[in-house]
């Protein structure tokens, strides 16, 4: 385990620690009890108490507005484990008593149906997110259990799991159901990581087995209640739900993206549970698809506002992008897992890619503003007057009606411990490069490094009771040179599959010297990728670059790469909460070149103009501007 | 006037002539007569017939469905000038009959509100296009009386005018309204051009001044009648009726595409004939907008789907484009009327890009199937997949429920003469190069040229009734180089603003050749355009010319002009209906270059790759495939 004090992005301190428990974590629990002046108001906790009769009024919000609550609960747990704040704690309590006092008799838990009739309830799998609503609440529970160990919250979340298993199941007159938003696979596993239960795992395998099996339980369903179907299009039906076809025979990411990796993650926990080695196959062809055809160099994913999912494969254009916070943070859920059921870098690859760039896009430095949609080009001109953008902001807003992706971050970022190694026995895996402790049984590893910021990663061991222990660290992907040494000594081994095995009896006191190469590169996307063809990004460590207006003018189109490619880059403390910037040569069009007209035969030369990249990540800070991260080649 | 038989488009014949005959006006008089096997059924004579009390039923179609007759008419009776034809004109003269059948005593007319109920209407100008189908009938009927000497179809129109007269006006107790979606301007303008009737005059500046003004006719209808709002969108709002501030105010072209430039027509037929300056620089002011900054290389205008219209300036983006063949027309129209305004070539130039580019592309080469939208790039897979790409076809369709398309291009095209020169009493200007007769009243031109597949044009004096004459040829502002002779003796004037004029007393037999050098070049957008940033298209003399996957593999975006740009042109007879072929040297992404992954470091080399192209208005008559008309650079 990674133990507080741990630093991350900042070396200095822990810049995401401070805002989530000093700024965003309290200003999210406003935002669900609609103190927040201006915002949309969330209406989810006053839900809770019309729910559990301290208060009368109808349902207000989405039909999934109760899982906004427990994401927030689940991620102000994780922040305890770190940062122990006894107010904060007090104010869990209270909502985990609130929920409690929702709760039926029966352990049904929706507020929706349960202020709007329970006579309704399970009669909507597939758009009203019971199950969804469901799935958050265990991971809350898990969670606060797991950091406090408190059960009154996993307690709530037992009952409601015994209910759900007595409606659905394999078994005559129960609904062979499974839900039109996952989650509640991949949080039943994490229950079952807890409880042990043979319950709760048959119930996560029976609704991965069940999906997308002829018949549809949702044409079933349609049919016995009439409901409308919202993706009546070719371009979405129940590939829009991923239950087009059985999971085992998909091939390709399709359909709303945050349902697809939530879907894909529920998938590779069960596969490695029970060896399944078909799902785990299914698992590894929808992850090629998906990172080799359908992701953003910043991890996001979506290409499209409709459906908010996937289109085609290599399609991936830059402004009308739909990438989703959730979306990213899926990805990252997802690569996780297929890295537990498989230590291959290129998981470990994505899942930093995502992390460092999509999804920390989504939170304002400030941590009070979001992100819904991560555009990789913007020009806010064209967001006000283009309506196929009309999804796209140039500005993170305060709030949402459908607030998924704030408490999202939060509950990723703060247990962001559990991201960065593995011990699986005899090796212990190091995936991502954090200061702190690493913890296992009989071994603790002090990191001390200024990554992604610097490559240097120093480990120290700290304790090690005589162990043999295998320490596999990564090399990433996007690394073209490296130095190990161990006490001093340089190491020549090469990577396997992603990681550096070093094995023996360790000490106390050895020192582990990792060195990364990290200078800014361009990247480029495969040839296929029409939207990016002629361009390139670029990246510095796992940090992807963006121009912003703000350095580089208007007009960002008119810049481009020049070659060969050389640049500078700057520690800059005071910018943008700390960062390194870099500064490219480039080209700027001279658009005093061009005569009259809107068309002729003028090539406009090009100025030398310095290219000003900041990390994608800390983009739209400042006042709103233009934003591109693939320049012209 | 040009006079039957003229060569256009290909110089053994006339294609179009023979399209609009054999095929296009009898198939489209099928279609109007829901005869057409698997097209969607137009029910527009039905409702003529139904509104004549001959059958009974309710209307079906659109609210504007009564103008797809009307533009047959217009259409079928212009080629009757052409190309007489006894069964066509009893056509014609039975859907006169028809139309007058349906005729209310009181001079209304329009299916929709006499099959539905005459109390209605006049309740929504906004939005039910009762102008709209008066301003087709008009239209339709200047022209046969023009053609035929029949008067039947006029004096129908001349009723339904004085009606409207007896509606719509500033005086108390009238209507100070006018039409949402225009077109009435102009065709009371035509009208007026046969009646000299200053009513009509009155009437057509009457609906241009008073649009836009405060308060707006439409929020009184609207409150009056509380009709809902289609375009509540702070997008769209009333600049999708170009009515949210009075016309002399607009300084942008706004709203939907189509309305804007026949809006536009009607401002300039008005500012001409009445001399209104502060018209005329409303005009110009919003031609300059246009042309400048909304206008794709094709003459297709209308950057989205939503409002099928205008988006922002330099905003003009090549596969989501809604660039609608009406709009196109619309723009012809609007170049055409600039043309009478003021005799500059930029006016000229415009109206042939459009003509012979976004315009034609909208009929397939045999007639028969018709494009709504036209893009300047397609992949038929993401057609497919891709929502935002839902209204663009990678073929053209049999028919449409709105089938405005079809008969405008064949109104357009089979009155080309009215488009090819203009005499103003001492001046015979030639606009368009096109083989035929040019006849004034006292001298006549025969034209011979193969134009626009080769450049030389060869005017004939026949007649010259000793008259002194100034004849002002268009240098195209396409041409870079050219010469002319008169009577072998080579003429060195230069042109002003676009045009060379030659006054001299013209004998029989003198003889006038101009030769326009017509290589194929390659052109560019203003840097300011980001869709077309780094990349050039092909034109060679007024015709755009695109790549096509039948000529050059899959994934066109892969592919690059070589510089220095060299090409070879052939002429081709038998492929697309006769054109003149380009190949360019290009460069193709080697894609084995590639390693692995979607994200890399590796700058794929590239091949040597012949680029053939063909004229972007003959795209889409083969196998569907990939297309596109900006290839970087």
């Amino acid at each position: 385990m990674l133990s507080f004090p741990f630093t991350w992005m900042t070396p200095s301190g822990t810049l995401f620690a401070t805002l989530l428990s000093g700024e965003g974590i309290p200003y999210q629990w406003s935002a669900l009890n609609d103190l927040i002046p201006d915002a949309v108001p969330s209406r989810c906790v006053r839900n809770f108490r019309i729910a559990a009769g301290l208060e009368s009024g109808t349902h207000e919000g989405f039909v999934f507005q109760d899982s906004d609550l427990y994401k927030w609960i689940e991620g102000a747990a994780y922040s305890l484990s770190w940062h122990p704040d006894p107010e904060l704690e007090k104010k869990i309590d209270s909502a985990v008593s609130l929920i409690a006092a929702a709760q039926q008799p029966d352990g049904y838990l929706d507020t929706y149906y349960i202020i709007g009739g329970l006579e309704n309830r399970w009669t909507n799998l597939r758009d009203h997110h019971e199950l969804y609503c469901a799935g958050h609440l265990i991971e809350a529970a898990v969670a606060y259990f797991q950091i406090t160990g408190k059960r009154a919250l996993l307690e709530v979340a037992l009952r409601l799991v015994n209910h759900i298993d007595s409606v659905i199941g394999p078994e005559e007159g129960k609904l062979h159901g499974y839900p039109g938003h996952p989650i509640i696979e991949m949080a039943l596993m994490r229950l079952y990581d807890v409880t042990r239960d043979p319950a709760h795992l048959r119930l996560a395998k029976y609704l991965i087995d069940e999906r997308g099996r002829t018949p549809l339980f949702f044409d079933l369903e349609t049919r016995n209640y009439g409901h409308s179907t919202p993706w009546k299009s070719a371009m979405a039906g129940y590939r829009y739900y991923q239950a087009h076809e059985p999971l085992r025979e998909q091939r390709k990411a399709v359909g709303h993206a945050v349902r697809a990796v939530y879907l894909y993650s529920g998938m590779a926990d069960v596969a490695r549970e029970t060896g399944d080695a078909t799902l785990a196959e299914a698992c590894r062809r929808l992850w090629e698809n998906l990172t080799e055809h359908r992701m953003y160099v910043t991890g996001a994913i979506g290409s499209s506002e409709y459906g908010e999912g996937f289109t085609l494969d290599d399609d991936l254009p830059n402004s009308t992008i739909y990438g989703e916070t959730c979306a990213a943070i899926g990805l990252v859920f997802f690569a996780r897992r297929m890295l537990r059921l498989e230590a291959r870098g290129e998981y470990a690859d994505t899942m930093e890619r995502a992390l460092y760039n999509g999804v920390i896009s989504g939170m304002q430095l400030d941590g009070k503003r979001f992100f819904y949609v991560n555009p990789l080009e913007v020009d806010p001109a064209a967001c006000e007057e283009d309506y196929n953008l009309r999804h796209v902001k140039p500005q993170r807003q305060t709030w949402f009606g459908c607030a998924c992706c704030p408490p999202n971050i939060i509950r990723l970022l703060s247990s962001l411990e559990n991201y960065v190694s593995d011990f699986t026995g005899e090796t212990l895996f190091v995936h991502l490069y954090v200061g702190g402790e690493i913890k296992e049984e009989r071994m603790t590893l002090r990191v001390e490094t200024r990554y992604p910021w610097e490559g240097n990663v120093k480990f120290t061991v700290c304790a090690a009771e005589g162990a043999e222990r295998t320490l596999a660290l990564r090399i990433p992907g996007w690394c073209r040179g490296w130095r190990l040494a161990v006490n001093g000594t340089e190491v020549s081994q090469r990577p396997v599959n992603g990681y550096v095995y070093l094995k023996r009896q360790w000490q106390a006191g050895d020192q582990i010297d990792l060195n990364l190469d990290m200078p800014a590169f361009p990247v480029r996307a495969h040839p296929r990728v029409k939207a990016d063809a002629g361009k390139a990004a670029l990246q510095r460590g796992p940090l992807v670059y963006c121009l912003e207006e703000a350095d580089n003018g208007k007009r960002l189109h008119e810049l481009r790469h020049k070659w060969p490619f050389a640049s500078t880059e700057k520690w800059e403390p005071d910018l943008l909460g700390g960062i390194v910037s870099v500064t490219s040569e480039g080209l700027r069009d001279r658009e005093s070149d061009w005569g009259s007209g809107l068309y002729g035969e003028t090539a406009v030369g090009q100025d030398s103009a310095a290219l000003r990249w900041i990390p994608y990540y800390a983009w739209a800070n400042r006042d709103p501007g233009e934003m591109c991260v693939w320049v012209r080649t």
